[in-house]
């Protein structure tokens, strides 16, 4: 499909049908979400793709009771660092140098990023870090588009209440966004037939030319 | 060209030529970010799309002098509102009503979106909209891509100084993102040829099945 297509085709899913997404079709998105750049390429969130049916269950009333919860095929929990530490930057920068080999001005950049990281207060560093899990997420979507698989983007759930029942902050991670992968319930689902309204170009974009 | 090769094929972008890319092209790209998704459908965010020569030049020092900031061919600066307030989120239901037509559950919706905005402080219904952007730049980056144009995404700015210039603040505005769309200069930049690296699998994402 073009793009133009399946930015119209696909929208925030309200209501799934249970069907299990192929586990190719997962690895894709998942990948996708992978690549979506970061700021100075740290990637400083992580995913947790839930399919356990317990978990989930548990995860349901902390998010609204939003059915996807439980009804997607995969539980996509977008969790940020709760701080970006040096063991961090240094782990990031380990992986590049295995890539690429040792690279003129590497050793600059670390002090960059270590100088950059350790002058912004932790509630700072959290903050960014969660911004750069919203670019994964616009990647995630399309991509699930892109494979006729239904999205639903949310973050009407308790943060505290999830990162309980998933552990994350004995691993210093909080969560920000969560995204359903799945397919529709068109019987279920309230939203799937109304028309998709975005703010009109002329109030959404401004030219200085 | 498949999803796949999209993500592999675009990088941030270091040095532009100065070429121009085709109006439809930009409009396409700029197209797909008013579709991006955003919590409620609020959308709270603006995008200036900067050509002017004069204005280019008194934004590259505030944003750490780089080059692609004049040297693209469209800048577009991600602002976002900086409350979210009974006033906008009128205009926006307005919005929804003259697509939709009245429908059951929006008198509901208005005093939910009323109310959730009204009890969190300006400065976090800022960081709320910041977030929001950043879904759009995922949008953004991805269909410049798919048109076969080089795109930048910045964080690197000084925003009060970007505001400054653009005169942001008097419109309710604060710039968190910029996305510079062009062709790459592929002798003078120094990432073009280097290998692309993300955070192997194992460390970044987590099954709990």
């Amino acid at each position: 499909m073009e793009l133009q297509e399946l930015l119209k085709w696909r929208y925030a899913t309200k209501a799934m049908n249970g069907q299990k997404v192929d586990k190719e079709k997962v690895e894709r998105i998942l990948e996708a979400i992978r690549f979506a750049p970061s700021s100075n390429g740290v990637q400083p969130y992580e995913l947790i793709v839930v399919t356990n049916p317990e978990l989930r269950a548990k995860l349901r009333p902390v998010c609204n009771n939003q059915s996807v919860v439980t009804d997607s095929s995969h539980l996509v929990v977008f969790a940020a660092w709760e701080n970006i530490t040096e063991e961090h930057i240094n782990n990031v920068l380990n992986d590049v140098l295995d890539e690429r080999g040792n690279y003129p001005g590497v050793d600059d950049f670390r002090a960059y990023l270590l100088q950059t990281y350790r002058s912004q207060s932790t509630d700072q560093n959290f903050i960014h870090a969660a911004r750069q899990a919203y670019i994964g997420l616009g990647f995630g979507l399309l991509a699930g588009a892109n494979e006729g698989v239904d999205t639903t983007p949310m973050e009407g759930f308790d943060p505290a209440a999830v990162d309980e029942v998933l552990g994350l902050r004995e691993k210093g991670l909080k969560s920000v966004l969560m995204m359903a992968i799945g397919y529709r319930d068109v019987e279920k689902d309230w939203l799937v037939n109304m028309k998709k309204v975005r703010r009109p170009n002329a109030s959404f974009i401004t030219e200085l030319y």
